[in-house]
């Protein structure tokens, strides 16, 4: 199976877990908006959680909600990072977001709700031990809060009128903070599931998550809005610094290189497999969307 | 030691467990909105937590991250509240709301952090075994999210556009959501702390909490704007539907009053040691706040 089989495979299996964790729930616009947000993307944050714990000989049954946790919680932050206060998006995978189909009220609650329903999965007893169970909710509470995610975002919004423009070495902290940590947290969570040492894949994540937002701003300028889905040249219309108009598109490609060959190199320990996280991150930097 | 020591006093204890799970947070608005948002109030629910978790004979400092969770996530659900597209509220507890102090965009991330903060708090060890700490983040998920209190939100939302006025059925059913689910989880946290058997404290918290939000309503109309810290007057300017004005206000005191005695009888397993709950009760139909 190719690296995008796998993913695909994953993706659905991640959709199905999140659906059914909103079954029978009461069809209210709040919990319509959350299914309407959890639905499509690539789901690699997930598929990290997958292929940790397949690597450590799990199930994928096992995982599962580890898997759709993480995408519950990604989804909370781009409903509320597309809301006008915020970055005021009105497409998100080609489609209207929430606050433009629902209203903004909806969208307040329904990211509200999903980052309540990543916790909510995380107490699966599918998962393990109270003990797994609690060091999985402790080390996404710390991913996506006020030392993680949330700081990155904040960082990114005071960036915008800062009167200095940002340095490398800033972007660089503030995207450990907004994408890095949840990839973080999802290429560990095998090893947390399975009791193993989950240093190897959190160098290996390190480096990923860096590489993934360099990427990220090469497609805000070469990429294509048919296909990213979104609004595109956003960062150079808000005259923001990116790793694009610090390096340059070049050395910006080249480091991101550089990143996915030192990701992979961590991954030594694992041998043939790691086959899927190597392509992983072979796709991370020539991925369109 | 009167009722209102004991919840003058928790309620310090609980700004102090706060206000260390903050320390050495970086100094970004967001976070210094989450610690304004978490300053003050009755912290009734933290005290229900912790005399709930003493009844059971166990000491302030096991319960105590339980009760700061509890308050966290009840100060994530007021700052999105307050937010100009959900209730527009510029006064809170006296003071300017977090988005008329800071602005929208860091009113949102401050309450998502909160939530989770609130999530960070019952991973902490102190509270007991990983089973029983997944137990309060199932529940508190559970009690939150779109089954509980943002549920209850949403119902809240469409009540104001809806074409027929609520019923007394549609009321108490959204306010057992909007309030009623966390407190009760308040209420049986310390029974799940020492592995005790919760019913007791659920009867009493479902009565309690429906007496609580009756009283709000009461308020509305006879409150005064200099005690209670907030605009009065919401629900009649709105058109909305109360149980005062579905019931009268003397009914309505009635009804409040009916629902403290049956809390109370739910407590005679604990004898003497309700002593304080029996009180809290009292409190919640007499206060002027």
């Amino acid at each position: 199976m190719s690296f995008s089989e796998v993913l695909a495979r994953d993706a659905a299996a991640i959709e199905a877990r999140l659906m059914a964790a909103l079954e029978g729930r009461a069809e209210v616009p709040v919990v319509q908006a959350m299914r309407y947000a959890l639905r499509g993307g690539k789901r690699l944050r997930g598929f990290l959680v997958l292929e940790g714990a397949r690597m450590h000989g799990l199930p994928d049954a096992q995982a599962i909600s580890a898997a759709a946790a993480v995408e519950a919680l990604h989804a909370y932050s781009l409903v509320h990072d597309d809301l006008p206060c915020m970055d005021d998006d009105d497409l998100r995978r080609g489609q209207p977001t929430v606050h433009v189909k629902w209203d903004e009220a909806t969208a307040v609650l329904a990211g509200d709700a999903l980052q309540t329903l990543a916790f909510e999965l995380l107490a699966d007893p599918a998962l393990g031990s109270g003990d797994v169970r609690i060091a999985l909710v402790s080390g996404l509470a710390r991913a996506s809060g006020a030392e993680g995610m949330v700081l990155g975002q904040a960082l990114d919004i005071a960036a915008e009128t800062a009167v200095a423009p940002l340095t490398l070495e800033d972007i660089t902290a503030l995207q450990a903070g907004k994408t890095g940590a949840l990839i973080r947290w999802s290429a560990e969570a095998g090893a947390v599931i399975a009791g193993a040492d989950p240093a190897p894949l959190r160098a290996y994540a390190e480096k990923l998550g860096l590489a993934f937002q360099i990427w990220d701003d090469v497609l805000d300028v070469e990429g294509d809005v048919a296909k990213t889905g979104k609004r595109l040249q956003k960062d150079a219309d808000a005259g923001k610094a990116t790793f694009v108009s610090l390096l340059g598109l070049d050395a910006a490609k080249a480091r991101a290189g550089a990143l996915i060959d030192a990701a992979a190199g961590h991954l030594s320990p694992y041998g043939a497999r790691a086959v899927n996280l190597i392509a992983c991150a072979r796709f991370v930097i020539s991925r369109e969307m």
